[in-house]
């Protein structure tokens, strides 16, 4: 049956719109003569990715996302697809491609102006003018709006200042070796009042590649992962730039120190500038993507040829994919990567529309960024685990670096972390949805959301479709998962405005009332994004045109909504949304769903036409 | 209230039976200079690995296990805890006394005659004969039973023979670089008929580090982690070893080639030589716990300190453990960890009791393996989750090498693998709980499983105690707690044995029906485990003398038993052990728990009393 699908009917449906241009850049990626890093000592990795980066240049991936008038193709959707294909490779070098033209260069195009864009993007994307994202402090990463470099004017230029070592700039990339410049944000200061962070280009190493005066450059050292990147810390001491160094898109300073922004509001100014920043984050869920498929098709391959205990009354042993138990570790997993493909593929599309109009619409930008927050979270917490689960399926092969896993597992283990912290972006996602996008619902500080308390959720009007019962669905029905998930999404997120409203209106600290019900606030995220995956994968396979192709991921579809809802069942009994019988079937389900996919585990990750070389291990 | 207990009488409780010598060890490692290991080149790490061991021998560490007869001090239960404390340091260090003292010397104690207790137990203590543990070959590694090694009898001696690449000896450790003998499993062949695999002591190098004739020897290479340990592979064509050579405990070959063993069976002979070597699994179990607790310190202390966001109307930020999602990530993590802390005292004394016998009772023996089966499955995916939940709640800060939880993540990643695959080891409970331990249960082969469901399971008579329904249980009642942990077990595995039994008498494959149960056999191991660690916690706060650590100790044990009864809280509502209302107040109440237990999760990590410098990071 579904074992003689051919992959490539499959590959059309996965590569969607920007199917060109992955089919350009995996020719190119076949093309390239792979070497592992894992077994390079650092400097020697970070070289080679050096290297690396410059011949990227010639390839035109960088030119991608920026703008035509400046020597870039303006496709903004393609540019961050072309992130996501390296996410094949090796990850330090998607890093630092990340770094040096999605965050650098991004920055100075979102955020500057012409000025910027003539002087400085030619020459980003060239790689003559290697940059860092100086965002980041030791004491703040999750709350930005809160750093403590400054830059303040004085007599025509802005000196950047570092009070201290909790506000020096951590973790950045580029910084530690090879950038020459930094988009630094900073308060921006005018006499004794602060305007809000703004970024700044600095100049932070000369030709030479000595850091320029007043400029201190440590390097971060060893990491978890991603060695081939060179993070450091910076400290700034009276470092003078001048007035055109401001990133002036939403605020400027005018020569005599006179600030004006088209954002009256500090705070609002500020969100907006980071909301200009989103694509990072979606290019991250991209990778965290691709990182997955490559663990879960080393893993697959690994489970269909090791061999573990004799059949009885056979002199062959079982082929490990065999094993009920494996395919509990593995198909769900893959399921799952289907399933935020699809919705990464609508991400992408959105953002392109999006940024591609001249003045986005503002509530659009909002909802945007809180779809990237949500599938950033959910993609790269689900990478952990797969990556994790595939290594375990591997056994020890799985443990040696030959495999590729333990590389894959150490290079995204900060994925749930960067780009905004997971735990942070769920919440982000909740705010939206709670005040329908009206706040400045990026700013997640305890005082902003304990406002929201005491405004009462203002915007969180929600209807209350009539309670569905069905007494026995099938459980293939996807007409019920879908139920199932935007029930669970209504409801969670009802209780939690219902919880909070009551909240405001007692005597109960809002802090306190907010922290009580993060658990709650954090399920609301997730109920959201879920259902938007699910719906996504729908879509998806409504447009595919070949039968048998939309038949298996037809399964594939049951098989990620089902293990979705085994998962989170106790959720779905204790509100009555299914009977102790029914979620005993959804279990069996599972269960039947991998046995019937098993046959075609192979066919499932060949389709993601990963190429060759970034999948041939010792073990498989 | 709880906030102000003495850590140090909760040590005294941690410290158990064996205090005395957890005391004089932690004294050592306290005054012990300590060079992080993180930025070693590979072979660098070895060095200093090597330099290590040889360290500890004059500590008198590796004696503690050894017979009195041969220069040991006969202390069992020590030895396991010694390997215990080495898991709060370098994870390298501590696999290599593994193999050098636990695996390699364990094996030569527990499977040789005195002929080679007199020959090598003292070179084996001194270090002046580094040996390996041969087992796993790269197709065989569960199914150590049909591993293809060959030892065949010819004219007074063993021939030792790799067949094929499939059949090399893998991921052995100390053969890559310091090894001189190693003992290696093989079938042992006596003319056309195989009796199953025995030990057999085999040189590998020679004085000068030179491979002997007939042994070929290849690195492993770079590893997910423990790169101090020198990890190779092993070929050996037609290498002759003397008929003495053979660890002949459990069977001989008399010089005119005659077998003859205690053990009639070949197949129960080799699981009872198997089962010999359960030290190793009872010593990882333990070290995992204390990498484990090392992690949750680091990120406790971090999380006190770490500051984000400011409090609404205050001018300090907040202190990331006052969050809620902080909590949930990191506290019921180490109440759990106090869990099994106890659970592998208990473990350890049992081990302590059953090898301290000249001849162990056999029954005791299997629910000895049993239980170090379980206790080490569960402990290890422990340290997975909960090593991977300290570095994402330290953020950007924690994926720094120098924060020590990279290394800790990438070093006991494997423990989940190594000393028996978690999977295979949970199925190795289920069914010695299936069969009353009568049978050889250690054999999980496909065979052993089918046909232990067409004998329809003769051991497993069950009893039904009366189904306890309690309307409105105070959710902090421990028999509450032990009621449904008992009667889950009880009812999982009921359910599990009346499968198999109908199943049975069926025309079905068996192998079939056994696989089609996988998940219900790994859930039926898991239940009985998770309630022998909450029998264990029980047990020792029972013995607790101070009632202000008593009373803390009694809100962990709540935290453990209520996160435990949450995250499988759709199975109690599933088999009405729960009312949805009820489902609800126990995630309610875990919640609050954290809340209580917040201001005493400094007390709670220091009373692990981890020698400082092995917590101390630039993050805490």
């Amino acid at each position: 049956m579904n074992d003689h699908v051919d992959p490539a009917a499959l590959t059309t449906v996965l590569d969607g719109r920007w199917a060109e241009l992955r089919g350009r850049l995996r020719d190119r990626m076949a093309a390239t003569k792979l070497a592992d890093s894992y077994d390079l000592d650092r400097e020697t990795h970070r070289a080679r990715v050096w290297e690396q980066l410059a011949e990227l240049v010639d390839t035109g991936h960088p030119k991608l996302g920026f703008a035509r008038a400046y020597g870039g193709e303006g496709d903004i959707g393609g540019s961050v697809v072309s992130f996501q294909l390296l996410g094949y490779g090796d990850l330090s070098l998607m890093v630092k491609a990340g770094v040096q033209w999605g965050l650098f260069g991004g920055a100075v195009q979102m955020l500057g102006t012409a000025r910027h864009h003539e002087k400085y993007v030619a020459d980003i994307i060239s790689l003559a003018l290697p940059g860092c994202f100086a965002m980041t402090e030791s004491g703040h990463g999750s709350d930005v709006q809160h750093l403590r470099t400054t830059a303040t004017y004085v007599d025509g230029e802005f000196v950047v200042d570092t009070p201290d070592d909790d506000a020096r700039k951590d973790y950045i990339g580029n910084a530690a070796r090879d950038g020459r410049m930094a988009v630094v944000f900073a308060q921006l200061v005018i006499g004794d009042r602060s305007y809000g962070v703004h970024g700044f280009l600095v100049p932070i190493r000369d030709e030479t590649g000595r850091p320029m005066p007043g400029v201190r450059i440590e390097d971060c050292g060893p990491k978890g992962g991603l060695n081939g990147v060179d993070n450091g810390r910076l400290w700034f001491s009276g470092v003078r730039v001048p007035r055109e160094a401001l990133l002036n898109r939403y605020g400027d300073v005018s020569a005599d120190g006179e600030y004006t922004s088209s954002i009256e509001s500090d705070s609002r100014r500020f969100f907006t500038t980071l909301g200009a920043l989103v694509r990072g984050r979606v290019s991250v869920a991209g990778s965290a993507g691709s990182a997955t498929q490559r663990a879960l098709a080393i893993a697959v391959r690994r489970g269909e040829s090791r061999r573990q205990f004799r059949r009885p009354d056979a002199e062959t042993e079982v082929v490990l994919l065999d094993y009920l138990a494996h395919q509990r570790k593995l198909l769900p997993a893959l399921a799952t990567s289907y399933a935020l493909h699809f919705a990464q593929e609508e991400l992408v599309a959105m953002l392109h529309e999006v940024h591609s109009e001249a003045e986005p619409d503002e509530r659009a930008q909002r909802v945007l960024e809180s779809r990237a927050a949500g599938i950033k979270a959910v993609a790269t917490w689900h990478a952990t685990s797969a990556i994790q689960m595939a290594r375990e399926a591997c056994g020890g092969a799985g443990y040696l670096a030959d495999s590729l896993l333990p590389g894959l597992k150490a290079d995204t283990d900060v994925f749930t972390t960067f780009e905004g912290d997971n735990t942070v972006l769920l919440q982000l996602v909740a705010k939206g949805l709670l005040t329908d996008y009206r706040d400045n619902f990026a700013d997640l500080s305890p005082l902003a959301t304990a406002k929201l308390v005491a405004e009462q959720l203002m915007g969180a009007v929600l209807e209350r479709l009539p309670a569905r019962s069905i007494a026995s669905p099938e459980p293939r029905d996807r007409a019920w998962h879908r139920d199932l998930f935007a029930d669970r999404e209504e409801h969670v997120l009802d209780g939690l405005a219902r919880r909070l409203r009551a909240a405001a209106s007692s005597e109960a600290d809002p802090f306190e009332v907010f922290n009580d019900a993060q658990d709650h606030v954090l399920r609301a995220g997730r109920a959201h994004i879920d259902r938007l995956v699910l719906e996504a994968f729908t879509k998806a396979i409504d447009g595919c045109a070949d039968p048998a192709a939309k038949a298996l991921l037809n399964q594939v579809c049951d098989l990620y909504a089902l293990a979705n809802i085994e998962a989170d069942r106790a959720w779905f009994l204790e509100h009555g949304r299914l009977s102790a019988p029914l979620a005993k079937k959804v279990v069996a389900e599972v269960n039947v769903l991998c046995k019937e996919l098993r046959p075609c585990a192979r066919t499932l990750v060949d389709a993601f036409a990963i190429p060759e070389q970034y999948v041939t291990t010792p073990l498989t």
